[in-house]
């Protein structure tokens, strides 16, 4: 095993979010799962569109916001995802490289347009998302540039991806690659609607390929089918090497090593809840540092906690103020 | 004079605002001066945001900010400006109509790309503007609907707009349109260099068509050549019917119908102030509402200094409260 040139790659949707705040009553109107994410056409996205209010658009995709995490935290990160050559795909890569982040996906000369999330943001702070995937759908094997995952200690990989088969052979060229060089793979969940689509690959994959697995408690229990978080405490020990397990505000488990800890939530540096989508992948974020620095699990479970603060504290799914601040400031997480 | 449709028809410049933070070291280098517009070319936009941060996108120009204030109050507003058929042209007309503004400029079918602004926000809340208007140069007389122009209580003309030549002949049109029709004609002057490039047009224009005057204190100081705020007052004093003049937190003065009002500044509803621009672009809106609604003119400037107070205490110039319930609860002003 050679050294890294990356401490993460992440491989993910490439995708533009759009903002705009509304209420209950225009989720039930749309029929929305409030807090999900459903996949939509191009027809679909112009009608929600259409309807909603005025939005902000910044760029997102779940893997991406970890990735700027990362690099927000000082580490060393990269990202392999679609756009096309067309405005919001140029927006998207420039956000991404201005966070610090390698990305030299070549954008798509021709097919849909770069991929958006339409979120809506409700007055309890949640996010309900409806994803046109666009470009990103077209994601496949010929885009994992082996060499950047050949020298990154860990290539990441988010559950939305399953929803594109081109994507899905993508990441299983990318971990066997990641394999072959003695690197490590780790997979996050994504949304309880993912893992129901595709509990069963996701329970083989996580069988013979993933290394380090982060979910939150509905998707961990959406995977093993039982209610109680602790039932899938027990069915994730010794399924994969680690398992980080995020709670909302009651903090996130971490399983491995023969070893387990309980790691409480952080204090929200912003004093107030504004957003809370962004956690998990920012908690992934920290974790991931944490871990690419030889850290123990429970340091690299408050690191986690710390970036997930962070987030939630403002609207977006990416830090705005630099991670590695906040680090400086209490280096156990 | 017949009825009105629309209380107020804006014409301004179309652009995307791309909003990122950054010190005032990043200023020094790249040449700007904070507080002011500078026009820039595609090439010079291209490097200035290669060298920005992550931004986030919003729909603004300044006209069609103070006809998103005029919507949100309850008022009705119509806005005529240009974009391409571009994403960020798309973008555009999706958060004006979703503001409640009526827009119908149809979008270039060639030429340079939508207009954008490149703004970065300082750690003191003040914004540094780099334009490129894109395809908002184009704006011509023919994109002057008479229609639109006849059925507007006022019509409301950006003073940025002066640098473009065909959208000057849009508004000497707008303005005849408007006058023919017995309605009234608005100013903003918009900026201290605009008015340094046109101040002889700008005198010529206030002498011969405009009705109603927006500045703040150094735009009105800027036209007249004088150091002093009360010797701009002087000067401005039945050079046009009304002339409203902001003052950031001394508040406003507003001269007219042989009257001169003294206003504060309206308490931030937010509790601090974030983001200063679009202080201006709100006050006009609030102001506009309360003409167009017969309002004496010292309640036309307090509903202004609401509306401006509102916009400051948050990122973004265009309100994020409905304005028309910041209204309920003070209909004074």
């Amino acid at each position: 095993m050679s050294g890294t040139t990356f401490d993460v790659v992440g491989i993910g949707n490439a995708l533009v979010d759009v903002l705009a705040h509304d209420d209950d009553a225009f989720l039930a109107t749309h029929g929305m799962v409030k807090g999900t994410m459903a996949l939509v056409d191009a027809d679909t996205a112009e009608r929600i569109y259409a309807a909603m209010g005025p939005g902000v658009e910044v760029s997102g995709g779940s893997a991406a916001n970890t990735m700027a995490g990362v690099a927000s935290l000082g580490g060393r990160a990269a990202f392999i995802g679609r756009v096309r050559d067309d405005q919001l795909g140029a927006v998207y890569a420039h956000d991404l490289r201005a966070a610090g982040v390698r990305y030299e996906t070549p954008p798509a000369r021709d097919g849909a347009a770069t991929g958006r999330c339409l979120i809506v943001v409700t007055p309890d702070a949640q996010r309900t998302m409806n994803t046109y995937l666009g470009a990103s759908v077209e994601l496949g094997p010929d885009d994992v540039d082996e060499e950047t995952i050949a020298a990154a200690s860990v290539t990441y990989l988010e559950g939305y991806l399953w929803d594109a088969p081109g994507a899905r052979d993508a990441f299983r060229r990318a971990a066997s690659v990641a394999h072959a060089h003695g690197r490590r793979v780790a997979l996050t969940l994504s949304d309880t609607f993912v893992v129901e689509r595709h509990r069963k690959t996701f329970l083989d994959l996580i069988d013979g390929e993933i290394d380090l697995l982060f979910a939150n408690e509905r998707e961990i229990c959406t995977l093993y089918e039982v209610d109680d978080f602790d039932d899938a405490l027990a069915r994730v020990n010794h399924h994969c090497e680690i398992a980080a397990l995020t709670r909302s505000e009651k903090g996130s488990v971490i399983v491995g090593d023969d070893e387990v800890h309980v790691i409480d939530a952080a204090p929200v540096p912003s004093g107030r809840v504004v957003d809370t989508t962004g956690a998990g992948d920012l908690y992934a974020a920290g974790f991931l540092y944490g871990l690419c620095r030889g850290f123990d699990l429970g340091r690299c479970g408050r690191i986690g906690a710390l970036a997930a603060a962070e987030v939630i504290g403002h609207m977006g799914a990416r830090p705005e103020q630099p991670l590695a601040q906040l680090l400086d400031a209490r280096p156990g997480g």
